[in-house]
């Protein structure tokens, strides 16, 4: 087995995580939390998701959370945008990378922007326009890449389309996102072979979730695709809405643990990273599914 | 990749995942378990220990078990013996198949059977004469195959010894067990094929344990460096004495949801197996980590 020598995480849980938590995170904590990440080694940080509040209510005070946190060199911080608006706050705030979405499924992505994907695309275009003014790097996310929850199963055909097409609009890199988990070894090797013989260009990160405790055996096979940026969620922090109960991204610190267990260099500290998937859980108030921290709790008590 | 068209599965719920738990479960309760396994398409059911009830009280009623279950054709019933006088038992029960345990570490097999590896070999001597007289197959599982709570790195040439060493004595099948969940896909490569390689003969079995949730990523580089037999836990039952709170066996559901998936056949109906998942939770009294059947529960209510 061939693995890379070293892969590059990017942190979602501020973001990607928070935003599914019913309880609301105060600005404090959002900022202690993308600072404790900042601290652990982590070199990318997806902080807040410039979205208008009335749509995701946790995900208030984005331009607050940018202006809070502490600018640790060598950290790309990442803001969420989901049209011009959102872009035009996100540049004034000062992120120094945007990542915009779009589903690979019509039906998934008329339930979660109230669009067709055709004009997710035409948003798309307008934050890459506002982006290349200002000099950000952005990243297309695809979601339901490997699996949809109204559809089914999706065509990897639709999914290179849509990759490349954001990455003619300016995408440096494209992001696949398994958004309910389903997504098996075979497939991510599959679509990943595919990717890299089809889409030449953008790097490629892929964002499993973990639903289904598939997440780190789609990771190795992503790997022995050639793939090395991965996106985490420390804790396992996020949710997936149609399957209430299960668990969301994949840990951060499982998947930096498995990786430094393999001889795969991050750069991550893990014991840093542990402290903060504790700390994390304080903050939400609830048990996370991220499973390393519990192996190597040590003195900790337990039930 | 290359993956094995067919994989066979072993429960060891109702022995492995039974006697880490602290609740004493009910002989109607062991007996209802193991055949509502057995109905599920699963072929092969570890469904008890014929240690002595002082050591493990847990497995008390081994016999009995093994008597009021029912008989399901096509089925393997296995009973794990610790010595000579567990194997007259197990074969007096009719079990049709006996497993047999060593350490690859001195200091767990001395802490999990206060005896020497080499005793331990003796031992198994012994039980190996029973079962040939009785015509009866067995196991030889290495415990600690992958790691070791007290010493740490195990080395592989030790744990191909010991396969070696049982195949001779009369084992057709060997099983490797990562007691504490640290193996690694990329160790659990490079192991499987060391032993394809090094030690010809027996049929080779992999028992992960999803500690740190690496258990389905083994899984799969086990199986790209050939391996296509695997133990489960229904539920992801069981537990490690040596963390606390951390998980156990993988569980079979996600198990063989994982291979459905990625179109390898098990034989297996997942819409049973999840059912007795759900049943096992209840007849332990806690929620345990199998992550599949949360994921597909539909309409059950969740918190």
């Amino acid at each position: 087995m061939r693995y890379p020598a070293r892969v590059v995480l990017t942190e979602v849980g501020p973001r990607d995580g928070l935003q599914n938590e019913s309880r609301e995170i105060p600005l404090a904590q959002k900022i202690a939390l993308v600072d404790a990440l900042s601290a652990t080694g982590l070199t990318r940080v997806e902080a807040a998701s410039f979205v208008h509040p009335k749509a995701i209510p946790q995900m208030a005070n984005a331009a607050e959370v940018m202006a809070g946190i502490e600018r640790r060199p060598g950290v790309t911080y990442i803001g969420l945008v989901p049209n011009e608006v959102g872009a035009r706050n996100a540049i004034a705030a000062d992120v120094d990378e945007i990542a915009v979405v779009v589903s690979a499924s019509e039906s998934h992505n008329k339930a979660n922007v109230n669009r067709t994907i055709a004009e997710s695309l035409e948003a798309i275009a307008g934050v890459a326009a506002l982006a290349a003014a200002a000099d950000k790097p952005w990243t297309g996310y695809v979601s339901t890449a490997f699996g949809c929850p109204y559809e089914g199963a999706v065509d990897a055909g639709r999914v290179l389309d849509l990759a490349r097409e954001m990455h003619s609009t300016g995408a440096y890199a494209v992001a696949l996102g398994d958004t309910i988990g389903v997504a098996h070894p075979r497939q991510a090797f599959e679509v990943v072979s595919r990717f890299f013989a089809e889409v030449p260009g953008p790097e490629l990160r892929l964002h499993f979730h973990d639903t289904r405790g598939m997440a780190l055996a789609n990771v190795v096979a992503a790997m022995e695709a050639g793939a090395a940026e991965f996106d985490g969620s420390i804790g396992g922090l996020g949710g997936c809405p149609y399957a209430p109960g299960a668990s969301g991204n994949v840990a951060t610190e499982d998947l930096a643990a498995m990786l430094a267990a393999m001889g795969i260099e991050t750069g991550v500290d893990l014991e840093a990273v542990v402290a903060v998937a504790w700390l994390v859980e304080e903050t939400v108030g609830r048990a996370l599914e991220g499973r390393f921290k519990r192996a190597v709790q040590g003195g900790r008590n337990s039930q």
